[in-house]
């Protein structure tokens, strides 16, 4: 539909395939930021669809706000206009505290703000649509991660802000939040403290779905845009 | 009533209030870390109540979680036990959003991970309580301040987390969530990027409480004790 479209971690395991299903959606431009260097993901994408451009640009969201800043300049000097953004960084070991929150609440905290410098209309900046991926562990903590589930409900309660401000920035926000999805993050991970080792093992046993149907519904949300809301 | 406690950002604004309030309770130990050296304050503390020692010790929540364990390990081989975590250190300017996210998340987090291994039942220890400071933000975000409501949210969730792992730690906690308080923190903040330079007057306008009643309130839920509560 001719958009171009920013996907922080858009090669990660929900991001691939949602980058997938994006790109039967006729965008103009998919640029793709993120840490992981997965040249083969990336040429899969290519090959989806021949008017969408696919670009990648390396990058870590846990770097300061005015690096942040810079690669997005680059960004919006060759593509002119962005219409959306999605946060998609996040890791998941409660082993490492900080590391968990710069990259889950930090880093998308850091990576909004740097956009707004482009959108805000307040400095005549055209708006822009923000979506945020959080994770339903922000309602309803994964208690035996309880750093990765805090910093979920960071990210709703913020995304929440985002879109009250809407009026006053012109940038409309949601957040969609996936239940239990078959990633590699999920196989194995580190419950704080190894208040319980067999965590991955036991949330295995719940409903999940895979990473193919997350990324349907999350496709579905972003058609939605609607401001403000909880998917 | 005897008790050994330690009171993270005793000498604050909310804090030093509610450290007077808990010294009219005869605690044996108030062992106030702060970032602050308020001596008139700490002055003040020491005359309420002959029968509880008071002890402070310089501590910055930013510190890495080794250094934690460390300003922890000497308050236990000095007090031998401990018998409750107050984690109030908090910032409220979001112009800051690493300091506001380390000091109110990140911080509470690694605070807490370090006492765990003095308390954990799993290691032998004799378990212990924890009280954390959030803010109704957590639930209902000033959006005018979305990382600081973020941040609070993460408090929240988190400390929720923790009371349902107290049967594996042995370790109970709860979370108190003052509303808007008159503060110094709440005289004069930023709002995110100036979306709102005059939110603490707009603030203010509302419904609003002394530090001293947030104090009798906040010893109160102390009083009472409730793992997994919410105040």
């Amino acid at each position: 539909k001719g958009k171009n479209v920013i996907f922080v971690a858009g090669l990660g395991d929900i991001g691939l395939d949602t980058s997938k299903e994006l790109l039967t959606r006729e965008l103009k431009n998919l640029v793709i930021m993120d840490v992981r260097e997965n040249t083969e993901g990336l040429c899969a994408l290519k090959e989806i669809c021949p008017e969408t451009k696919v670009t990648f640009i390396k990058y870590d969201v846990t770097v300061p706000l005015d690096e942040s800043k810079k690669v997005l300049k680059k960004i919006f000097d060759k593509l002119k206009t962005v219409d959306i953004l999605i946060n998609g960084a996040g890791i998941l070991d409660d082993h490492k505290i900080e590391a968990t929150i710069a990259v889950n609440y930090t880093g998308l905290v850091n990576t909004t703000t740097a956009i707004m410098e482009f959108w805000d209309k307040r400095c005549g900046g055209p708006g822009g649509i923000i979506c945020n991926i959080g994770s339903v562990t922000g309602f309803n903590a994964i208690y035996q991660v309880p750093v990765y589930s805090g910093s979920k409900a960071a990210v709703v309660n913020f995304t929440s802000s985002l879109a009250k401000l809407a009026g006053i920035t012109g940038v409309t926000a949601y957040s969609v939040n996936p239940g239990i999805t078959r990633t590699t993050l999920v196989q194995k991970f580190n419950s704080w403290l190894d208040v319980e080792p067999d965590v991955a093992e036991l949330l295995l046993e719940h409903p999940t779905q895979s990473t193919k149907e997350c990324a349907e519904n999350f496709v579905k949300a972003i058609e939605k845009n609607k401001n403000g809301g909880l998917w």
